[in-house]
């Protein structure tokens, strides 16, 4: 793996250019009003990238930096739903074979997504530990190179090719919001954000009931942390062993929202911006609701990870 | 009122561009291969238009088209919904008073808009005549002048404009597909469409269970027609006095389609685009999916009319 820095990101963005969307940047006069700050408010719109999420950007970086003869062995991953996708379509487009790990229950919409790649789908208990147990079965049987969804320097300078878009869409940004689950996208994020505007302050969001991240990065160290459930199950994943020294060096702050927020949060977004967004794509703006953010009188951009829900299981 | 060409539609447009959105125009090739046809299909996504409709250019259109000393007595209007939130914001920006007759069941989302926008609101039992009668008696009090939804010429000329930009956007079209009701964003669209591009084809779509402008279509004179529940509530009303021979005149066809493929296209567009549409916006892309329209190989442009949804009361 090459050092994971500005360039590696620039790079990515070169590598996957062809294959991925350049998303639009939103805004909503509505929403800068109804904030409980004065704030212009920036929506980089991941939700309607490839497969529904950012999630595309990592994996088609990693699938098509590998050399010809791994890549034909084949690529695997373990994943709740957005990076298998992400996995089984930059594999299809490579023409090599994709095994995806996935949680026997997963939702239908991202199961459909993956099916309709063409990747060879295993499913698993729900728990951590059983998909990468199953991952590494898969592994060993077929030869295959795992594509980690956070772990993997390439998957992480893929997902900071979402910051770069927004900055040079947006260039006086005072501070980028960014959900925290693993931090491959937090991350790449904070990288490009620095590097493009050293000014920049980068603040993560995370679920309370899923604050391993923010308790880490006041610790000084990274602590595995009991979890609750939370609605925004993309962020349920403890924060890595590769991610988070980065996390400490870049990210300028770690807060938490509660549920509530978050729902509020996401419907708000639905009805003012008409576009769909999962939960974990609505805990930026949960931050402003519950105020842990200053953004007063600033640019804040933010983005909405990705939009892939269950129309079926709404949370209201 | 002056008489309703290409020249009205370009007028209105230079009028009321500081007020709207240039709404995008999207693209999904999991769409387009989702299809029954392979066509090339282009959104013009008016549910991300101001007030969430596409009504936001007609009414506009209209309120700043009337002088200094008709506009201070007032605007009054009666909607089920889009159009009295147009005409309220459209009052709001010229600084007039607006009175708003909405029927006693309008969807909560539509009214909480209005309110927003500080409109008077007047509430009336749903039925036209009684949307009619009371909206006449407010104008009666008021001095008012009255917006009407479709039969006026500058609320025509308005919603025209949806279809230049899309035009502008996509020159080469094929076909525009449009959903009609009283057909004033059918009627707008087909002159425009015709005269930029003369060799376009112009097909309105109405729900099954309201298909007076389909009947009137065939039968060469307007028909009032009994009407079922349609879900695609903004289609309910028959086609105007004044819009029946403009359609006559530009559009090529009217086709129907069933509550189910409304649902299904509605859903659908959710699903793979991300993005929220009323039900009445899903109408054209319901006649592709019961193939009421032949579109294989064509590039097919649809405006996706708007996207103010009850999120509590969705048909699935």
């Amino acid at each position: 793996m090459p050092p994971l820095n500005f360039n590696a990101i620039r790079a990515a963005h070169k590598r996957i250019r062809a294959y991925i969307h350049r998303t639009p940047v939103m805004t909503s006069s509505r929403l800068n009003e109804a904030s409980p700050a004065t704030a212009s408010l920036f929506f980089k719109c991941e939700n309607f990238q490839k497969i529904g999420a950012f999630k595309a950007r990592g994996a088609t970086n990693a699938v098509f930096s590998l050399d010809d003869a791994t890549a034909r062995r084949g690529v695997a991953t373990h994943s709740s739903g957005n990076h298998g996708a992400a996995v089984a379509r930059a594999a299809r487009l490579r023409g090599v074979p994709a095994h995806i790990v996935m949680p026997s229950n997963s939702a239908k919409v991202k199961i459909r997504a993956i099916e309709g790649y063409g990747a060879q789908l295993v499913f698993c208990e729900p728990t951590e530990n059983a998909r990468e147990v199953a991952c590494a079965e898969v592994i060993k049987k077929t030869g295959a190179t795992l594509i980690h969804s956070f772990e993997n320097e390439h998957v992480i300078a893929g997902q900071g090719t979402a910051a770069v878009e927004l900055l040079e869409d947006v260039p006086e940004l005072d501070v980028i919001i960014c959900p925290v689950g693993g931090g491959g996208l937090l991350s790449g994020t904070a990288i490009a954000a620095k590097s493009m505007r050293p000014q920049i302050k980068v603040i993560a969001v995370e679920p309370a009931n899923a604050d391993d991240a923010a308790q880490s990065f006041r610790a000084g160290r990274r602590l595995v942390t009991e979890k609750k459930f939370t609605i925004a199950d993309g962020l349920r994943t403890n924060v890595g062993e590769r991610t988070f020294p980065i996390i400490r060096r870049y990210v300028d702050d770690i807060v938490t929202v509660s549920e509530q927020a978050i729902v509020s949060a996401m419907r708000t977004i639905w009805e003012t911006m008409k576009t769909i967004i999962e939960p974990s794509a609505a805990v930026p703006y949960a931050a402003i609701l519950e105020n842990k953010i200053d953004v007063n009188g600033k640019r804040a951009g933010m983005i909405l990870t990705g939009g892939n829900v269950d129309l079926d299981a709404l949370p209201w």
